[in-house]
């Protein structure tokens, strides 16, 4: 039995490469997407395909449209999501696809650091399980295949 | 024909008074409904109903309980969800409402300020609307009774 | 035992009135919905709304968020669906609303000329009746409480 | 992962042909399915399987049962639909499989040409993205796997 | 609280009178529906509304159309579906229903005779209940409300 | 707005009633339904509408069809179910109803005394929230209302 | 692509038989499910697990226990439902299990006799296609592929 | 065509080792999944990922997280349900999968000893089949292959 996780949240670290090469070593049967982790990429795709837009408004609203696309295609494959929040940044993208998962009945783990415990108490009530790193989700990922 | 509307976002103004004031000198046949806006009682409403907790975090954990059951039970009443974000904080709850509206198929009007448009342009793109202040948002509850 | 119908189709006929008023004659209990049929508000209402925008693909940009949350919320309250097609006209939101209808467990009365047998031939497949003019809907809706 | 996309639109010209050589020039991990592209066939399969009917009529609404058939069992399959409108006809049938897309989950690339932008507006809204050609939605798909 | 309750099987008796005095004289505060009971109307509602066809498949066709719009509009507004059997007729519209009101999430009672036991098993057992007559079957109803 | 409120849960106390009073002290706007609690009749109620049975186990098939019936229609009604376990017995329908509850989506508050936290673990976690008695429930339900 | 097709239906000649040789000679690529077709096996598949039961209404019950999982696991796993009516027989468990492939949401063939027309007119309109004979069938199974 | 099967149900006894014996013995295409059977990891789970709790409920609460995730994971693949309840234990948590499994359209076959038919009594009428011991629940599962 395979199992395909989205990994949800910031794309300014390292932590999908992190969890990946942990679960690697742990050589369980996962198959890891998640959302576009070039920044750069991600913010000018709308322009990218269908052309410059006559400002920053219209600019993301294109990008969000292909956003949007990927993320829908690849959750809607996934048997298991995990969102991370880091300590900065807004990080509404994270919340949003986490809600999202929650609403479909996808299983969801949520890692996020100590300082932020209050203002995700309602989001990480909603989780299967609230980890505070990847360690720690590794191991809730594997505890499924023991 | 009456709607029932939630209301999701901030308790920190009252924008929520200038939408029902709003609605009211229009007479449009809403019920309105939503979050504990009494920020205090929101973060005790565990150690309120269940006693005091071993520390901050099984706090937050209790009275995220009874902030999630309350939400859940007035969205699933509700036929449309208007979530605002103001110009401060974390305000992860009103992406987390506003996500799981959209995946339970509740129609959504977003509210959120102009500097905040690159940030939300995902879950912008998943709204139905997106507008700039109540007055717009009233004007789009108004159209649907024109 | 009351129904609501939502009334989609073309509103550059009065046909709508013919529904509601022959209803009404036969003191059928419904309650007619429908999307804005001012051609020229349910065109603007993008700028009316959220002010002016910076070309017509982005006034129709914005026009149709407001026309897809009005027909959202309304066809979710119907418990039945008339789409109207006329002999002019591209009417590609008729034919996207009466799918919508049948996608979403809707029950469905397609109206068409006799000039649109072939070309709408799938779309009358899918619904539970197909009729020519507003007399053969209103029998069909009369059944309905006979 | 492999993603099946269901190429929903016109069968007059050979743009599916375009979207598959250029998927496979990119070596995309994608089935394609679609209706049936011989409009000949399409319009006689009622009558090549259970006979001559009474009328053209009788002729459609059993051409129609098998095309419908095929296409609720292929874009059941699809994790992806995109919906191509050309510049002639009236493509009732593309809007009907796009809005359906929509209604059912199913993440929706809609490509049309500059000049329908106004008519399609409201399903353009309702679509994850909107493009112009068929390199657009190449791009769009390669962007998934990226 | 009120319950909508439909009630599906044959239209050669009056089981249905039955059903609705004793509960009025048990003062159950239950709204009953169910399919047209005039047969011959029943029959021609196709022709009656769209008009002569050339055949009778095509008058059966057509009358089909009504009558399954009829019950969908209806039984999507019951809380509770009562099928009953009768001795004698092929009774598949009865089956239809009976199983759609299960595969729909309907709470369902069969009423059947004892000498089609064997022949509706696997039904009975896919039923809430199974009764053998219309005053078991009021008892049945009664006992909700007790 | 009024709630509708189905208490799952053993019939050998009368909490129930408790609740019941306690939400008429506070005026709350709240139906409450739930099973038949003379637990004879719910025992009998299968001999008492189909007759004798062959022995225990078919007088007990026989009455869990009417029980079941009855629980699924009025839980299908509930907007929120309480399910409270005592301290005694086996209360294996109790945990059969919260987990339904829980699988439709609907909001679940469980009761359930001090001893039993270890056992109910995976329950508790799966409820909204979890308190210890009938007054800690009311405060809940009158949080939705504050 | 491979499609699973469930071939409901009357279970005394080899029509399942007479499907699967045309199929493979076509070399359409589809996995064929069904019930079990020895009827005695099917009648006393209850007592041949759980024992002699106390009368023939009691050895019905469990058969059917054991013939609806049977038919729940393998319709669920099926894209496509074919149901086929005899000439003879009550042939409820098909009409039974038509029905519950198309609330579903399982594409359906309805294979059924010319003079079953009358009688089946409902089931056949609600049906995606229906035809008279297994040839036709594979004809339409074959019209997915081409 | 192979299937999953999720065995829910006591981990004091090796009844799964004698389910995946039989099952591999008959050469039956199953896999089997189930929750983690060493009873002191399953209550430790919790500490093991996210460190020491504050007492007894706050390790039960993060153990139930994470066995919680472990079942929803698994048995959302599941095309099958088995459930046992032995002879003792309060089992609540067998009661919640078996319960969780019938809600979300999941076939349950439950496996109880012949001393607990009347507290099961409304449990086993929801399942799809009741048997008595793990021989009969092969049969069974062969069924539906043969």
């Amino acid at each position: 039995m395979r199992l395909t996780v989205y990994l949800a949240g910031e794309i300014h670290s390292s932590w999908r490469d992190e969890i990946k090469e942990k679960a690697a070593a742990l050589k369980l049967p996962i198959d890891f997407v998640g959302p576009q982790e070039n920044h750069d990429r991600s913010d000018n795709i709308g322009e990218e395909i269908i052309g410059e837009q006559p400002g920053p408004f219209y600019k993301d609203w294109a990008a969000s449209s292909f956003n949007n696309l990927r993320t829908e295609v690849l959750m809607q494959k996934a048997d298991l999501v995990i969102a991370l929040f880091g300590e900065k940044y807004k990080q509404w993208n994270t919340a949003m696809d986490a809600s999202a998962a929650v609403a479909l009945g996808k299983p969801l783990i949520l890692i996020r650091p100590e300082q932020h415990i209050h203002a995700l108490k309602e989001l990480s009530r909603k989780a299967n399980a609230t980890v505070e790193n990847c360690d720690q989700a590794i191991k809730a990922l594997k505890y499924i295949f023991d």
